[in-house]
């Protein structure tokens, strides 16, 4: 499994070179030798004597990045200026901003839109509160929010360094799902505060997307603001992640020809997302699912079970297994990782059953190298973009809430989430079903359209919703 | 002072008319005798027997319209079928949006804006906290906070119903001042809520707009959290209000030639914006000044006053007046009113020294009549937009915290705010300058660029910010 230069990792250098000589020649060669990629070459400005050019080029990482500087800088002829990262150019100012979708161009429109005029539009929300949803901005929006102790795979970064991935979650909720969502980046790690802060902020949203905040407080400030809120709230690396896998999964049956209910599930990660695949699979019927931690399989005898663990003990698990992941796996059909990279090999899946699944979601590094699953295994998928099947929690959350936000839904639950999963896993046709495509791209047409439509029915169908105006 | 019709209330109704008859020209004359302005009239299908017109009219209010709506139902050969409000058409699904600035055409870019290109941004912040300004919206993002307890004049209508005033309030800091403002609306009205609530959201924001909390909790709510916060907290009900008035009040001074340090000053109303008032004038100079509230004169002697109206009674009222409003008036040079309707006549004002300056800003009705008060004043001013001289916040906030964001300040003070009502007084030049013209219009071309630089040069000067990167 090597680590390809990626375009998320680029540099634009500056460079002047000699214009008599064959310098320009060099360049690209220069960068290929040390595994760069040229993506793009533009000349800045040209002159008899010397040249300017800028080089943009995808790197893997940091010391990479310099690898190719350094080998340009060394074609003679060759002056290095300045150097770009294209990622952070774009992130200058920040990626998200506010826009008045109302004119103030002159004093009209001005006392229309703020006093006087403001004041009956005012006056009729408080004689009727529910009005809100149709006059302001709540119709449409989400609060993004974060205390930034689980930002990707950085960990405890805090609220400032988590923003450029809320704004990226906001810009995604607009890209897809035309929502109005802000990030809120908390200065507090209390399960306490995080919970009455959300709740004191609660009233000029239409939803609430959790992000980033690590387990188990995600576990109980979530259930708290489901029980507090009458509007839906969502922890994505949550839900999010268990409604794409279980798309995924449900797919992956059927290349297979396998039964939900039927198969031997293996799991290693109880975590956010690992418990609440281990929930939302167990809602859609399967039954047979060994969860591992660092500890190895979760089981009633074990005498370092929280609260959360212990609920896994008392539902899965039935037989008592209590060995190491590699045990849990022997025999399986199933594997799931949301956990460590490299936790198993290719012998441990040669073990599995016939026609395994393997779905290796750790990132960057999976828990086993994909290229080796693929040699034992009928479908694998993982969380990386540049392999076939990312399951990808894009896929889910913009439609998700498309859907709670069009039935003014108060909350969330989970036929909602598996009619999301059965909506992204319809997107994928019989003729386009296979062991490499059992997952729609991101960028599939109108699938957040499906799953807006799939949740809004379920919503307004148990009534805890209403149907657009 | 008679009520006009405004555009701020706005009908437009759909009417049917028969086609061979001249109930068209009867539509002019019969809103007309009611006391309507038809603003538009638009024929929006035309056959043989019937016309469908939509004619839009601006009325005084809710019972105006009605009486509109029935004059034109009373025309011959005319149906009425729907009417409909301009202002709530205007408002309808809210009045701001979420923008992204970045394209996600592709895989490229969602890498770049999302993972894995994001992880950089946020470790560069983690790395350096300072680098949020640079690489997030937080260099341009405002919180516009209130907890709904003084929304306009309609006092305490909670949180939802104050939404459409805050959402206009983020929309005219984008048109004034290209910033980016986020309502935030608040289930609490506890000052220790309110407080923390702010404290824990700030992370993502450049800087607090406090907004609508009624006093005295205002003041404590704004002085704890600038204590607090690393970024500037403005009560714009307080302090926008009062450095508008101050420039408005150099320019009248400069009208009939008085100054500020010798001229006695009369005010009716001790709270929020009152006392911010108060406190900027003895900022910028003025001496002598007498502070009325609903009891009389502010003064050592009083047995009621709360923290507030004893820091008042220690500052101002030398002399110890304990009379009425009427008698603070008498002999006074000018009259700041920003309390209650009419609570001076025509008499009260005859009895001010020469060239008097009326500053009566209650709203929708002023303290005096102002075309009363000008028959024995020189100079009147009130909030209103159909008479000259409005004082208007507009002119003050998006400016200001331009200033604050660009020179990335941790905190406001006075110097600033005498620096922004002199760049307001100095956009009217000595040609322009009058009894009717003393303060620039909302849409004074520059005049927030000029308010942003004053602020931002005492930002910079006082060592609170730094200069653009």
């Amino acid at each position: 499994m090597a680590t390809l230069p990626s375009v998320s990792y680029s540099i634009t250098v500056r460079l002047e070179v000699d214009g008599h000589g064959s310098a320009v020649g060099g360049l690209t060669s220069a960068v290929e030798h040390v595994g760069g990629v040229i993506t793009a070459l533009d000349v800045a400005q040209a002159g008899h004597e010397r040249i300017r050019i800028d080089v943009t080029c995808a790197a893997r990482d940091t010391d990479h990045a310099q690898a190719i500087v350094d080998a340009l800088g060394a074609v003679e002829g060759v002056v290095v200026h300045k150097v770009s990262d294209r990622t952070f150019l774009m992130h200058l100012g920040g990626k998200i901003e506010m826009k008045s979708k109302v004119p103030l161009r002159n004093r009209d429109e001005l006392s229309m839109a703020y006093t006087p005029g403001v004041a009956r539009v005012s006056q009729a929300i408080a004689a009727n509160p529910a009005d809100a949803r149709r006059l302001t901005v709540k119709r449409n929006s989400v609060a993004v929010v974060t205390d930034g102790s689980a930002v990707l795979g950085l960990g405890n970064i805090g609220p400032e360094a988590s923003m450029p991935v809320m704004e990226g979650k906001a810009a995604l909720f607009k890209r897809f799902a035309d929502i109005d969502a802000w990030p809120i980046a908390l200065d507090t790690q209390d399960v306490d505060e995080i919970v009455r802060t959300v709740q004191v902020i609660a009233p000029g949203f239409g939803g609430v997307n959790l992000e980033d905040i690590s387990a188990p407080r995600c576990f109980e400030v979530e259930a708290r603001l489901r029980e507090l809120l009458d509007i839906p709230v969502f922890h994505d690396d949550q839900h999010g992640t268990a409604i794409v896998v279980l798309a995924a999964l449900k797919n992956a049956l059927r290349v297979v020809g396998k039964d939900l209910g039927g198969v031997r599930i293996a799991m290693s990660g109880a975590g956010a997302a690992g418990t609440a695949i281990l929930k939302l699979l167990m809602h859609a019927g399967a039954k047979h699912i060994v969860v591992c931690d660092v500890h190895g399989a979760v089981h009633k005898g074990r005498d370092d079970l929280d609260p959360n663990l212990e609920w896994i003990a008392a539902n899965t698990n039935p037989e008592g297994y209590g060995g190491d992941l590699r045990g849990a796996v022997d025999g399986a059909d199933v594997f799931i990782g949301v956990s460590a990279p490299n936790v198993l090999g290719g012998e441990d899946i040669a073990e599995m059953n016939d026609d395994a699944i393997i779905f290796a979601l750790a990132n960057p590094d999976p828990e086993v190298d994909p290229d080796v699953a693929r040699l034992h295994a009928s479908v694998v998928a993982t969380g990386r973009s540049d392999y076939p099947n990312q399951i990808n929690n894009v896929l889910v959350f913009p439609g998700f809430f498309r859907g709670l936000l069009d039935a003014q839904s108060d909350h969330v639950d989970s036929d909602m989430m598996v009619a999301a999963a059965d909506a992204i896993a319809d997107a994928v046709t019989d003729d386009e079903l296979g062991p490499h495509y059992i997952i729609p791209s991101v960028f599939h047409t109108n699938l957040s359209k499906s799953v807006a439509a799939a949740v809004r029915d379920v919503a307004v169908r148990g009534g805890h919703g209403r149907a657009e105006d």
